[in-house]
């Protein structure tokens, strides 16, 4: 899907939502004391809960154990740590479960009314008592101001917050949806997982608020590429309380899947931008593709390329790797059509027109290439399907060598 | 397939084969003069000739002029130059060809028999002047010694020539076989090729020669994973000339095979090893997999992942990160049957026995993981299908922050 809409930005994270409160804290799963390693966002009325779930075959213990909470559509709050994965561990279903009875007792609400999610080193196991120890600190701490803490709260080798809030309007009401995410860098073997947690105060019903999740995620937290790695413990949980009292949504709402689309796109944004050290950001588009999946694949093909990222981390309009890695990434198309522009705030230049290179201005090529977010641009000339992937280049430390080849 | 024979190594690479040839020239193309930058390999006759080639639908000129040439099954010769791919670009094959011309005139054969490849930059015209400048002086250096020169003028970024050489018996007769190869370490920007040049003197038919090369590339070269970008240029090629005059081979013969197996393996694991700064190879096999596919994919996912590669560098025992590989690759398998074992030739000890972790001694797995070659080893329980990947670590000035997480 595209964004057709724009919306006003708001601030206040996940609690910009009215009913919604959040909090951050350290409870001791990590030994760093400065940094929070348990988060906690609750809403103060039951809503409405849909989420999507990593596909690695290798599942964290807390993806079933929120599975199984949400099932009948609702849910009231999430409990979240990082430090530890609490992944292909024996006991990991028992300690997800009880991460849930945790917070459930702190929160005076029930236990399958919790999403539970952990981040962080998988295999060992993960230590409950600092959780049970600070659980009712952590509920005492819930307030309105507390989404930035939730985020640090979640965010392992993270070097900034990801957050958006913003306002829409449904049948005369002012809603509000907000999220906070953490997540993966170009390689982040400090943990392995992407979280996100959006709020939002429409009332959407479950099945709605779910198909419009499914919708979103497809062209936004699919279409990011970090190392390659797709974690096990990978989530992204939408909780809708209803508080702006609009009329409950109960099919596909254009307004309500636009403003959730624009909040999950700038987080995949944020995402991608967050690499390791990462210089800038790589956002290719594929148009005129036979199919939205051939499109998509080879927009991924080229943001996934570490030949290509490297080049972009030195600014080096390298093309032939922009072919290179369509040429690999299983997407259907003929090479003697394709189309590649290169382009950032200061403007864009052609590469290839039918598969053959274009002589440019290596000089200005280098200006444009040396802002922070890059735009690679190609047309398929085979049909009207279009998708964007979002991707980070290759820093210095990685490629010293390698990123500036051509000269 | 597996290896179940051993063979006595001798010197000589490509040359130790009866009746070839073989030179290294700078001609020009680069423009750093102490790097040889062209190569021939010749047969003194006719000889079959087999080759296999990228499955990147973007594919470099050469390759195309090669397949055409090597059609009749038969070839002389090799031309091989680095610093540029002759990769999309408009007068792609016209250049190849021209290379054939150049190498069939200094020869004086004809320009049907002759293998050509290109390896560097992909787009970039390439200036066919110096090869015909130097293509003579090139055929007036071949020499029974010229293996290593030629080698060394197929390089771009290798830190070192990959080859063996090795004898075996057919018949009654003493036939060589030998190899000489470059080829792409973790991220290799300066190019975007594998090439492999097999010769032997043994007496085989075209079809039989493609058909025990075919075999042998799936367990070997196919099984090789650098930084996950399959190049336009890739291609491996073998030239039999038949002078150790056994009987002629025109099935499938099994000591040719497992001789030839031996060559590619040995190479296989040389460009895994050379990857850019690695400090280790990492050797996965998975057996107990239910087909064979489904072992490959496992393998070639744990020796591609950034996480654990990082892991590997540090000596972590970081397993889970294996289970997170496995269960993205896409192969098939029930996580609560995998065990996972770790080793180098200081010895091996278990971290994951039916899915989930076992204790062990992270002292004595640091001493076992800081060796040079590291052995992953699964079992999924679940057949009797097996396969190894290789692959290396990623190295300090790539994942200096992250190498060591866990402590």
């Amino acid at each position: 899907m595209k964004s057709t809409m724009t919306f006003k930005t708001t601030e206040g994270g996940v609690c910009a939502a009215k009913g919604f409160t959040a909090a951050g804290i350290h409870c001791g799963i990590r030994k760093n004391r400065t940094k929070y390693d348990l988060a906690m966002i609750v809403s103060d009325r039951k809503a409405s809960a849909a989420a999507v779930y990593t596909t690695n075959k290798v599942k964290g213990a807390p993806i079933a154990v929120t599975k199984e909470n949400i099932a009948d559509g609702y849910a009231r709050a999430v409990i979240c740590n990082s430090g530890n994965a609490n992944t292909c561990n024996a006991d990991g279903f028992e300690k997800a479960r009880m991460m849930c009875d945790i917070a459930a007792d702190a929160l005076g609400i029930s236990t399958n009314d919790i999403v539970v999610a952990s981040t962080g080193v998988i295999g060992q196991t993960l230590p409950i008592e600092p959780i049970a120890e600070y659980a009712k600190a952590l509920a005492e701490k819930l307030s309105a101001d507390g989404s930035a803490d939730a985020n640090l709260a979640i965010m392992t080798t993270d070097t900034r917050q990801k957050t958006i809030s913003i306002e829409f309007e449904l049948d005369g009401k002012i809603c509000h949806m907000g999220g906070i995410a953490k997540g993966s860098g170009m390689i982040h073997p400090n943990m392995a997982t992407m979280l996100g947690f959006i709020t939002t105060d429409a009332n959407v019903a479950p099945a709605a608020l779910q198909s419009a999740l499914s919708k979103c995620i497809t062209d936004t937290f699919n279409m990011v590429s970090v190392d390659g790695d797709t974690s096990t413990n990978d989530m992204v949980c939408i909780l809708a309380n209803g508080a702006a009292e609009n009329t409950l949504i109960e099919d596909e709402d254009e307004v309500f899947t636009q403003a959730l689309f624009t909040v999950c796109r700038h987080i995949s944004r944020e995402l991608a931008k967050d690499g390791e050290g990462a210089s800038r950001l790589i956002e290719c588009t594929v148009k005129g593709a036979a199919t939205e999946n051939d499109a998509r694949i080879a927009a991924k093909g080229v943001v996934s390329s570490s030949l290509f990222k490297a080049a972009v981390f030195g600014a080096d309009a390298n093309w032939g790797r922009v072919l290179c890695a369509i040429g690999y990434s299983g997407a259907e198309f003929d090479p003697l059509k394709v189309d590649v522009d290169m382009a950032s705030c200061k403007g864009s230049f052609a590469v290839c027109r039918a598969g053959y290179g274009v002589d440019f201005s290596e000089e200005d090529a280098k200006i444009i290439l040396s802002e922070d977010e890059i735009f690679i641009n190609l047309d398929f000339h085979q049909g009207d399907a279009e998708a964007t992937a979002f991707g980070c280049d290759l820093t210095y430390d990685y490629v010293k060598i390698n990123g500036d080849y051509r000269t």
